[in-house]
């Protein structure tokens, strides 16, 4: 199994970003080719010591690393990047990683 | 469900820091109450624009927020995050929330 992590930082208004996220977003993210499962936070996103500045985090789940990058590189895959630039108006940290349970 | 996210960033002596991760760290974070399943990243992670700066990812999956905060504040918790000063030698991000799927 391989996560992207998808971590929004607090944006400007963010009524607006969780309608646009939601009701937009989503649904263009869920076209990905080869996306297994896709999770989002709900409610606050914490550390140990206290708030985050992290508004909301996807977790999205794909067979490898492989499979990633060629779901982020279809047409489906460009759509959901150009989108994310018209709500993550506090900017967006993603990573991504093959993974193995231990 | 909800998520651990430990990133660590690439340590001083990469070689050591495995060998204490999976000797020593991944036994005692077993340990920790309520703990459901537990990752961590195979290989590289990376960003979509390059490397991530960060050596290794984990997740830790509990049922909820809630049983995280219990966890880490059992005594297995506490043991588990003093054995983490001993090798992040990078430092270390830790974000936790909770998720639905979508």
């Amino acid at each position: 199994m391989a996560h992207v992590v998808v971590m929004y930082k607090t944006p400007k208004d963010p009524a607006a970003f969780d309608k646009h996220y939601l009701e937009v977003h989503v649904p263009l993210a869920k076209k990905l080719p080869g996306l297994r499962k896709f999770e989002i936070s709900q409610g606050p996103v914490a550390t140990p010591a206290g708030p985050s500045g992290f508004h909301l985090v996807a977790t999205l789940y794909f067979d490898s690393l492989a499979a990633i990058k060629a779901g982020f590189g279809s047409a489906e895959g460009k759509a959901a990047a150009a989108d994310v630039q018209k709500f993550a108006t506090g900017g967006v940290d993603m990573i991504l990683f093959d993974t193995h349970e231990v």
